[in-house]
């Protein structure tokens, strides 16, 4: 294995840039991601990693379990690991890491633990970190299938909490504004736990592009909406419009002619709701309204 | 108005230590409040806070603006301005903090810009920062309404938003376990927006106490439940029972006689939902339910 004790290594500073700057992973179109299961989903949708970096504590308990199984090497002691995995303990996630290194076909960077931490977003975290290409999919010219668009939503966590809610309910495309919080980064991916890796997701598409792809009804909830969420028809395929947490939408969204709104119920006692509860409390009316057996209560 | 320049001021000192200590906090009863909408929410229900500090920034436009009316004052000002209190500008804002400050009747301790930016958890905010008694209501011997309970919810954005959702859509009381976040901390009272001051909130209140005062069912989701939560009748009073965002709930609630299961349905791409978007999915179907004019499909 290659390890590196010298912060001056070219390939230690290539990482430690990709790890500060948004700017940096935007321009080389790379991802920085950490910890073994978001690495996991990764590898099994995404493919392998570009690189993958442990600290050298890590690397050594990785070996050490590898050498007790006595000579199946690591990829058997990730296999006697596996029942340990769910633990929380750190024989289970070094079986994991293990595993996953198997997997990939890769030979890890072994960095100095102080080195390490200097990447790493998580305290004393295990590893490992890997760079993989940031997918870019191409937006379909027209948009037939259920969606969901951030208009400038702009806290990580909450546009990480929208994209784990979509992949929970089976919506597999989200489109962002300029200006929504970049999906890649480090804290939303963190808040969408591996969701990423099963959505296709569009960065930075304008709001009129948007609606000149529409070709199913674009869905925005506004408190003065005439429809009511439970007396909407949500069935068909849509693509739902969740706006910036203090502004909401955008107008050009709101009053564009294929854009149907519709209201949540809410008290008085709040002004509005969190928009990763709003998309939540709509997908999952959208998911049960499809699932009922019969037309249930629904008008158009 | 009394207005403090040094930073060995006695009252500074005070609100210092307040504003970076919840154990102080916690000692000494008494929240710390920031922001004009949170005030105000506070003030409508809760009275008047002990204290309120301004920035002397602050304090010269508020003074600025009464002057501007030409004899009618702070007050003269504040509804002079109220149309504009919805813009984003600092003339709204301005108008606003001084309607608060009419409004609770207190006369604000002024500090030098410097010293109001160290107890401040907002860059360059306007202020107001308030103390006010932090709210202790007394939990029932048995519960017989609707409530929320947290069960080690650790993350203060997390528990912001179930505060936020709770008072959305009624739910009036709200119990955490012992180390669930501080609620009145004020990363959770930012995620709450105002919410806090429309519940009941009991804290430190353990998993065996909660159940002794069960008076009506609870409910648990739970990933392998038989019963989904659109086949279960929601109708009834219930505690809702969320649990930490890695472990979930603790086994001795899960396997309590008085609990009932449901699962919320969701793909495997996911492990599990947010637990501020579990809690949002489960208190929009109660309230689909309760507002639906006939049993819609729902088996006990």
């Amino acid at each position: 294995m290659k390890r590196i004790e010298s912060a001056a290594n070219e390939t230690f500073r290539e990482l430690l840039a990709l790890a500060g700057s948004a700017r940096e992973r935007r321009r080389l179109g790379l991802s920085v991601i950490e910890g073994v299961h978001l690495l996991e989903a990764c590898l099994a949708r995404s493919g392998a990693p570009r690189q993958i970096f442990l600290p050298a504590r890590t690397a050594e308990a990785v070996a050490a379990a590898g050498r007790d199984m006595s000579g199946p090497g690591v990829a058997g002691a990730a296999r006697a690991g596996a029942p340990d995995a769910a633990q929380a303990g750190a024989g289970g996630t070094i079986a994991e890491i293990a595993a996953l290194l198997h997997a990939t076909g890769l030979t890890p960077v072994v960095l100095a633990d102080r080195l390490f931490a200097q990447a790493s977003q998580v305290e004393h975290g295990p590893g490992p970190i890997a760079l993989v290409d940031t997918p870019r999919p191409v937006l379909p010219d027209r948009l037939v299938d259920d969606a969901v668009y951030l208009d400038r939503v702009q806290d990580p966590g909450n546009a990480g909490t929208v994209l784990r809610t979509c992949a929970a309910v089976g919506v597999r495309r989200v489109i962002t504004s300029p200006g929504t919080a970049f999906c890649w980064s480090p804290k939303v991916l963190r808040a969408a736990m591996g969701a990423h890796f099963h959505l296709d997701i569009h960065e930075g598409v304008p709001p009129a592009e948007l609606l000149a792809r529409l070709a199913v009804e674009a869905v925005a909830t506004t408190a003065d909406a005439p429809t009511g969420l439970w007396q909407a028809d949500l069935r068909g395929p849509r693509v739902w419009l969740l706006g910036n947490e203090g502004q909401g939408l955008e107008a050009a969204l709101l009053s564009a002619p294929g854009v149907r709104r519709v209201s949540i119920p809410q008290s008085h006692a709040v002004e509005s709701l969190n928009v990763g509860v709003a998309a939540a409390v709509c997908l999952y009316e959208q998911l049960r309204q499809r699932a009922a057996p019969t037309p249930d209560r629904a008008v158009q």
